[in-house]
């Protein structure tokens, strides 16, 4: 239908005789002549209709933004070249202009910034905006480049079910109904992970898969009920291995998709030692900023808000100096204590240094008189505090100051542009295995229930549960977990026994999870993985805030297409096929 | 963990200190040495245990089948090779034997071929089996073979929806309750077929997505809950651009994954020429026999059977004939005549020529004396009928008598050995645009009904419903549907009239497609695309009858999984949250 793409048009092929196919970007009628910018995947061509080609001209009345053309002519140079337009020095002189569809008043200018909400509902038009065409591709690049390095390195590519089985853990089950077996019920997977698991044990050895999963979660801005995550098992590996192979391949991919070189070798984290100094998981090393614990220097003062915590093994009294700060208003001051009492903050102290040399005299501060000279000098030598700094104290429970004083780590360093620019990855290691839930009484499986333990011997694992470290490990960039995964238990009397921790019992772990323990105990290899979030990836490549920017047809916070406007009713003759029916008169939402 | 793979050792390795990994595949023991042959992916290699080794000769007292090991130790000449094995010239002489894990007695030995049940509850043991680990092998080349194409093409790999809206028109919709809108449902999607059209309408030029699909229908043995397609859709397109391509694309795969050259232009078949000489839309080319119309040499016969349907412009007589087969007994021509009948034959008339020259006399057949010499000898000579030869003759109506000698043409081909070897790939074109559904007393799509017809006018198409042709194509290859696609609508009148036709109201069709309507009225662009069962192009290159044998983790018949034992209940809380409840006391199935 068409001889070239409107957005690769060029000097060569002036004289030639060009059939561009496209949609109207912009028109203008003049008296004598048109001007139709003519839109493609590639970019915009100029179209020039001249009044002699009656015909054609004609058909320039009738068009309007949006309107897919074809259109043939002669290719010639333009008089004033566009150097904002690739195809710029080049116009298209219309023989024939064929209108292959009309398109009605748009609901939005497709050069706007139109709201999310008429974004979703008109996608198809939201896509053929250049940006989002841009991110698209980007994600359609980094999909390729991993598999394209995967496939080089003889990992399988295998499809793993998606109508599978409920095994309620972690996050809400999307369920489907059976309608063969009446009253049972598929799940979609919130991750392949016991398949890719089964996998390793059937005999492959290096799996990867570009895998949709599903988790029915109340959503934040950044989540999705389906999202891509790629997931990868390696048989007979340990946690370097695994590492090794994917830094290269994070490295690789960057390199080709991005143009950036990343660090040779990702810097290592313990979990205990990124919460410490960066009150996060996931740190974002672009901001220097760091937390200093001062609980020490502040056992013996009488503040109790401070001495408190600083005496009580489960608290924590946490310093962040910002450089060059001292200057904050009062309303600056109050607006970040709002911020952290979203985070379950208390208080959000703080200390000005004027002079540094001046010592007590030298700050002001709320809480600089509860505090001897000694106690003051030390916190401020803690931080290594100069004049015109601020230093922020938070003080309380362990977990809460950790967070709170973290996302003000985050929060000022963005706030005062102390965000390096770049790319700054690194492994964060030696998780807790188990964390304790206050609310169900019981411990939970900080990474999932099929994390390796350090500790190899299951009795002293069952007598250290609370000290216990697993094999997990995430990779953080920028901030962001962008995988996570973990040497697997291998061996199925310690499977058994960390189920039995989480308190499955066996019963329980029969119905659910029967067999994995019994394919375990055919021969179960060691084995280990990991999964990237290729939604966040992608989004962090496009240099967008939001994953929704790289999904072509993602959904609402409350889980809607506006589009094709799912979920939506079913006939009940559907539901009565599949023996279930709505539960009426309760309670909604 | 190891530094080889068992089956790649060789002889360059000799005198050098390896570490494998794998499973015991057999093990001899003896009194003064233990042969282990050890295997993993790539293959397997012997491993000697000699009793002067304690240590390892202890162990190898220990383990039997499956287990896994790990085996370090010096790589060694064999003093007789075994021409059999990949590694047959050399042995490992194991320094240290680790046992990884133990494996239980095996519930079959994995050189056997268990029944299907014992191999889809213990997957991971049937996966093992290096005829499966092949055949995934092949499975996972055409993917990656049929995506490097495409990327080098400028094709975007674009991820669509798997909870989608619930569009009932062709199979049953596989539902998803919805925890946030109570009532409403999602459906998985039966294929990505609206969101890639409106994909074109967004200003992506050529997409793909291997792509999983889904239908609740009863399963036959080539049937999957769910199932995988490569699904392509172009803008600006005509029929013959996406044939040209996808062509190519397949000539490649079988070159690349297969090493076969295809046809370097494939045969085109109109669906009423196939239906005429094969009697299926989807004709197995490796046969050479085919279906002759007769029913003009019967028209003037008294014979009832024959003259009915000859004189019925929608009755059909058929002849067959089967080269060298005049001496098939009797009860061969029953068991014939029986399987037809499954297919709606009310009989199956036969004429064996004995002796061509001989005429009447030269031939046996139980109706032979129902025609006159003319219409016996028309009857042969329409069919080139030999000496040697059978004939078959079918007739009634002629859907019925399409199909059942259509089905006879294969049965009679293979069971005969009438099948060549090689790939006869062709695409047939030129369906009906409608069927005439007697049931429901109304039109319904060939294919779906977003694909064009030929005749471009609207009043045109409505009075000419009936004969009116689509522009849709099957890619058939041995007999197998592999790809179907189509040029689809894209102007919205003639979508509204299309489903018009179909007995869609304005009101329903709003409701299930409102949103194509709405997006073809924004420029859509004309587009067309195809898609391919890769499930069942895999299942054609690893010479497997199955699908199941490339699907890592199939279902049963009953869309079951019998290793994870889905579906399966779940609990009331979980259900209670989803706003629906099982309908209890209702009949099952």
């Amino acid at each position: 239908m068409r001889t070239h793409y409107c957005g690769l048009v060029n000097e060569a092929l002036i004289d030639q005789t060009v059939t561009l196919c496209g949609w109207v970007n912009t028109i203008r009628l003049q008296a004598h002549v048109a001007f139709v910018d003519l839109r493609d995947h590639e970019g915009v061509a100029q179209v020039v209709i001249e009044r002699d080609n009656a015909a054609a001209f004609a058909i320039a009345g009738e068009i309007g933004n949006e309107y897919c053309l074809r259109v043939t002519g002669t290719l010639r140079r333009r008089l004033a070249a566009n150097d904002k337009l690739k195809t710029g020095t080049v116009e298209l002189l219309a023989d024939t202009v064929e209108i292959l569809n009309a398109a009605k008043d748009l609901p939005f200018a497709l050069h706007e910034n139109p709201n999310e909400d008429m974004r979703m509902t008109y996608r198809y038009l939201d896509l053929r905006r250049p940006e989002m065409q841009a991110m698209m591709r980007k994600r359609t690049r980094l999909v390729q480049t991993l598999r394209r390095y995967l496939d080089e390195r003889g990992f399988q590519d295998i499809e793993t079910p998606i109508l599978t089985k409920a095994t309620p853990e972690g996050a809400r089950d999307y369920l489907v109904p059976s309608r063969v077996h009446p009253g049972q019920f598929y799940a979609l997977p919130q991750s392949p992970q016991l398949f890719k698991q089964i996998l390793m044990m059937a005999g492959f050895d290096r799996y990867y898969q570009i895998a949709r999963c599903f988790r029915d979660e109340d959503l934040r801005a950044d989540r999705q009920p389906e999202f891509t995550q790629l997931d990868m098992e390696f048989a007979f590996v340990e946690e370097k291995d695994v590492q090794g192979m994917v830094e290269e391949l994070i490295r690789h991919v960057f390199r080709e998709v991005q143009g950036v070189e990343l660090d040779a070798s990702f810097p290592r984290m313990t979990w205990a030692e990124a919460m410490r100094r960066f009150g996060s998981d996931k740190p974002d090393l672009r901001i220097a900023l760091e937390l200093v614990d001062v609980a020490e220097a502040l056992k013996g003062v009488e503040f109790k808000v401070f001495a408190e915590p600083a005496n009580d093994p489960a608290g924590r009294v946490a310093a962040l100096r910002v450089p060059g700060a001292a200057a904050l208003s009062r309303k600056d001051i109050d607006g970040l204590a709002e911020y952290v009492a979203r985070y379950g903050a208390k208080g959000l102290a703080w200390i000005k240094v004027e002079d540094r040399a001046r010592g007590r005299e030298g700050v002001s501060s709320p809480v600089a008189k509860f505090l001897d000279d000694a106690a003051l000098a030390a916190v401020l030598d803690a931080t290594g505090a100069q004049s015109g700094d601020i230093v922020f104290v938070g003080a309380g429970r362990w977990k809460t100051v950790t967070d709170f004083m973290g996302a003000l780590r985050l929060k000022v360093g963005k706030d005062r542009g102390l965000v390096e620019e770049g790319w700054k990855p690194l492994w964060v290691t030696d998780f807790p295995m188990f964390e304790y839930d206050e609310d169900e009484q019981r411990y939970v499986a900080l990474h999932h229930p099929f994390t390796a333990p350090k500790i190899d011997d299951i009795a002293d694992l069952k007598s250290h549960a609370a000290t216990a470290v697993s094999r997990g490990y995430d990779m953080v960039l920028n901030g962001n977990e962008i995988g996570g995964g973990s040497i697997r238990i291998h061996r199925p009397e310690m499977q058994s026994a960390v189920f039995g921790l989480l308190g499955i019992g066996a019963e329980e772990a029969e119905a659910k999870f029967g067999f994995l323990l019994k394919a375990l105990k055919f021969g179960a290899p060691p084995h280990g993985g990991i999964a990237f979030g290729i939604d966040r990836i992608a989004a962090l490549m496009a240099g967008t805030e939001s994953i929704r920017d790289v999904i072509a047809f993602p959904k609402t916070t409350s889980a809607q297409d506006l589009m094709t406007d799912a979920p939506s009713m079913v006939s009940d003759a559907q539901l009565k096929e599949l023996h279930v029916r709505v539960a009426g008169g309760e309670a909604v939402g």
